[in-house]
């Protein structure tokens, strides 16, 4: 079904990662026919300019999902558990960037420069994955496939927009009510985030691990096809509007030196290595945001193992973490596969 | 030379960490004869108050040290390089913070819930470590005597404070300006610090570790008398004003438990075990601000290797990272040695 132009869905189209998707669309130039925004009610009948047209957002309702190709969106797992299957009996397919589907075997979780060719096995539905995740991944799949990656030791910095929203605005509102000398309001972090860290993102699971670590671990070994591979996390928010960060420690079974690591993800699309010391060059979350690329540095030797390996990655969570994810995605999808 | 009071020395008395071990003298009624203070020219003069009497803060001169039992300090290397080995020559016994004797070999490098045996191999100069090595010695040492440690992945999560004044100072600054969309000021910190995260902490060195994430590794490896384990370090600058947080990955000789763990260091004086997650208690670094203890939570055992354990540290970097233990190895040494 090659077309000209697709009628795209865009579910959660108010949040902060259905907005820049509907951002990412029109500077890709993604060949909308119709746009569709959906919404909960409480943002219903907000308009949102595209292509320098108004678009009303709307909710989701039975005919909702008629004649549209591609729906997209980042929303709670609960609501995407019940549109996105419904999108796809309608014929749509579905690039879903919440976890609802992730660890499903039929579903492709996918990041581009990492396994594009899962999106041809697609069953209707296609899973972008968690926003810590896609950067990690596109990181350390090159250095997997050249050397073999036995065991990831992985700690998080996660900004505050990972949480939506909610998360960004609570930050600010703490940042400025610390100055005011009120207490600071907490709704969407468990503590306050203002000038903290917080070693908990997501509900605990049994073993101590959260949900946010688990997803990281088990979505890391999916997409790099590495089902044995060690993977421990440590998820922690920080308080960054928007830019996910992380310290990455590998250990290989071939043993990789800094420079040979340097070069091959130099040659990795999508990704920045900025990594020169003598200059203070290293990636930043603050520079990622806004920017469309992994940056990747202080790749390291690290000799307190055999084959040891460090080195730091920052990347906007909310474009490559989620919706510029997604959109990449529906690119090849069109272009090889609708 | 047992007294009933020490003459005492304070040099970078107007530090944030000179102001905090004065406090702390005073808290803990550490039985002080003289009280002097020292600090550069430009903070000379100015007056602080111990036990209701203000002192007014002078210049290091010939006659600085005379009749000084004890002097105690967190100056620029260079300074206490220069004035240390005078004051011990004109009869002092020297408490010294900063990193300028601390892999000495004749220097005992000292936490004393780790290692206060070394402390009566002084000659002279006792050593305290750096501020993030000493609460990850706090938690790792037991492990390390019951289960044996072969290597440690450590991120830390430092706060604006270990870089002095200057850097709380530059932390508010930067976020004031934001909030005004002024431009932010960087004179301590090599980027913006607000809303950001900075994965270098002092200068690089060749093979691309910095000096802070070097020290750590050394000191723990001195502190807990292992001189051959693994140990790698990312040192990450995070805005929080007081407080500094760690992950910590462990791979112990013996198998070690999450409980087991749990249990002995709930033994360890001045540890806080806090780590009940069906309450969301786990160290946070505002918590850890202004208090004494070492906290310690987020203890779980990591299955992608066999012997694994990651826990999650946080400590007031200014009080357990540096005047409170520098203060503390005092009390062991007039008791015991002086």
């Amino acid at each position: 079904m090659k077309k000209e132009k697709y009628n795209v869905a865009i579910l959660g189209a108010t949040g902060v990662v259905g907005r820049e998707m509907i951002q990412i669309l029109e500077e890709r130039k993604f060949p909308v026919g119709e746009l569709r925004l959906f919404a909960t009610e409480k943002s219903a009948g907000e308009e949102i300019t595209f292509q320098g047209k108004k678009i009303k957002v709307r909710v989701v309702d039975d005919h909702a999902f008629e004649g549209v190709d591609l729906v997209m969106g980042d929303t709670p797992t609960a609501v995407s558990k019940d549109l996105i299957p419904k999108a796809v009996k309608q014929g749509a397919v579905a690039v879903d960037c919440s976890s609802a589907f992730r660890m499903d075997p039929d579903v492709p979780l996918v990041v581009p420069e990492v396994n594009p060719g899962a999106i041809g096995r697609h069953k209707g539905i296609i899973a972008g994955a968690n926003c810590s995740a896609i950067p990690i991944a596109v990181a350390v799949k090159p250095i997997h496939d050249k050397f073999g990656i036995k065991r990831l030791v992985i700690s998080t910095y996660q900004s505050a927009s990972g949480a939506g929203k909610g998360g960004t605005d609570e930050l600010a509102e703490q940042t400025l009510a610390l100055f005011a000398q009120k207490d600071p309001v907490m709704k969407v972090f468990p503590y306050r985030l203002a000038f903290n860290v917080i070693p908990q993102i997501d509900a605990f699971l049994p073993g101590g691990d959260t949900k946010e670590e688990v997803k990281i671990i088990e979505e890391l070994r999916k997409m790099i096809e590495a089902p044995n591979m060690g993977v421990t996390v440590t998820a922690v928010r920080v308080p960054v509007f928007v830019g996910h960060s992380a310290a990455v420690n590998i250990e290989t079974e071939k043993k990789a030196t800094a420079a040979e690591v340097r070069e091959l993800l130099k040659t990795v699309p999508n990704v920045v290595v900025k990594d020169d010391l003598s200059k203070k060059e290293y990636p930043l979350p603050i520079d990622a945001a806004g920017k469309d690329e992994v940056y990747i540095g202080r790749i390291r030797e690290d000799v307190s193992t055999p084959n040891g390996l460090n080195l730091w990655v920052a990347a906007d969570n909310l474009r490559k973490g989620a919706a510029l994810n997604a959109i990449q995605i529906a690119e090849i999808l069109i272009q090889k596969y609708l």
